[in-house]
């Protein structure tokens, strides 16, 4: 089989399957640091959360084989986290193939990828998203992004210290790479986390990039891991920023108000979403990005 | 201008729109009236809720006109409770047009309804969900139903008493009509409100038909008069029996998880919901059906 692989797209799949792992095991550890540095004042005595970690199996229908790892937490300072890991590979119904760069050739595929949302429980600290992911078809490509979504009003501008350390880690990603990145994939960001029906942006931004195939498979496999650490190196230390201050009745009512839009947009806008439920993706692993709990009053 | 009206269709709209008027007044008077009910031991003594009436207009773009009125109450027994009525005109844009009956000769329409979503506090009683409308383009037609959303599985049977109390006066209600009615209506129900990536029906069913033009406007519009009957007729006295029974915490839970799927199915898969939120509706009145507290935990 080697032989035949001139492109080395076998040893390209495991590299990166074994890197979104290793970024998974990484911002576990991460997240499991702070909750041993929440403050028993605000969150009480109870022991740190600890992520327990689920093996999935995607249901063998013809060729669709692969599964992957959800790793949930529910602690103190994150009251809901996922950190998910899969790998998988099948062929795409006719339905998809047009849409799909490469299946109109062949409907094969391939997919590795890592996706998170964490919901923290103290209002000040943000909530967020980061997903990345390498797909093969007759083509290679990744795609991915990361974006901020801070619960109160008080926290949603383009010009708060938070909004602006979460940017600037990016940028400074994207800027190793390409000039152009940044720019673009903000831009990209700001399109996509967007609730039309309410006029407004489901957060602060970010990067969004997809189908993204430069030529150079090294080259962007390294921005990819750029990405995973540049989240990895920011939103980490902004929940460890926020999450000991203190909050009222009032503000966690606004946070409930907040992950309300969270849920709206998830599940009436993201692709990612409606294609899992309508591809036979693990519902559990998908619709972990849903808030505990929201309100819409 | 009644003299080219041969079909009498002035008249028709006045009488529907007037109907769905006349409901809604005595459907805020029986919820009111069960507000006063309360038991204060479970609800507190604080004054039992009232509707507060919202009048909006749909924004003006070309020829579209119109608008309704939102009737909202935060109650003790009831949680959130939406009844709504609404009569728009205009033009379906070319995207729509295909899709509506006789909207491919003359794109114009009118249309008005009732929608009602009741969201309890008590996880014993029932949420549930009644809408009807009547729609004129160059054909006319009515459309509507009723569900049932009982919130803890104890009461999710098709054989607990408090379903088969529901369907019954349905059922009433379609065989004054027709002896197709109800068998159709219902299966209609079943396969509409069901949550297919959970596997999962929304609740325990009702009826739901649309397009329903039998070629006697008086008989379809006396049909969609007896819907709204035997709403009125039935899920008030559900609430008023179950409402004053003690709930305990893990039942709260219950309920607010089973609110999850009712907000999944509203946003993932609703027409009525996808619908207006893409053809500019009003959305307070279309996400008011959105249950004021759920969880994913």
């Amino acid at each position: 089989m080697d032989n035949l692989d001139s492109s080395g797209i076998t040893e390209k799949k495991r590299r990166a399957a074994e890197w979104f792992a290793s970024l998974r095991d990484q911002l576990c550890a991460a997240f499991e640091t702070l909750e041993t540095e929440a403050d028993p004042a605000l969150y009480g005595e109870s022991a740190p959360g600890r992520f327990v970690r689920t093996d999935w199996q995607r249901s063998k229908t013809g060729t669709d084989e692969g599964g992957g790892t959800m790793a949930l937490m529910h602690g103190k300072v994150f009251e809901k986290v996922g950190v998910h890991i899969s790998t998988v590979h099948g062929e795409f119904s006719p339905e998809f193939r047009a849409q799909i760069p490469g299946a109109e050739e062949d409907p094969r595929f391939w997919a590795a990828g890592i996706s998170l949302i964490a919901h923290t429980r103290n209002p000040h600290a943000p909530a967020a998203h980061m997903n990345t992911r390498m797909i093969a078809t007759t083509k290679t490509w990744f795609g991915g992004g990361g974006d901020l979504n801070p619960m109160m009003d008080a926290y949603r501008g383009e010009t708060h210290e938070d909004t602006l350390a979460f940017h600037a880690a990016f940028k400074s990603a994207c800027d190793r790479h390409h000039e152009d990145y940044y720019p673009r994939f903000k831009a990209w960001c700001d399109e996509y986390f967007f609730l039309p029906h309410r006029g407004e942006a489901r957060g602060v931004g970010g990067i969004f990039y997809d189908r993204h195939d430069s030529g150079d498979w090294e080259a962007d496999f390294a921005f990819t891991q750029d990405v995973g650490k540049a989240f990895l190196g920011s939103y980490p230390a902004l929940v460890g920023k926020r999450m000991n201050q203190k909050w009222t009745k009032d503000e966690r009512e606004e946070q409930l108000i907040r992950r309300g839009r969270y849920a709206e947009f998830n599940l009436l806008y993201d692709r990612g979403t409606q294609f899992g439920l309508k591809t036979g993706g693990n519902v559990d692993a998908i619709l972990s990005s849903l808030p505990p709990e929201a309100k819409w009053p």
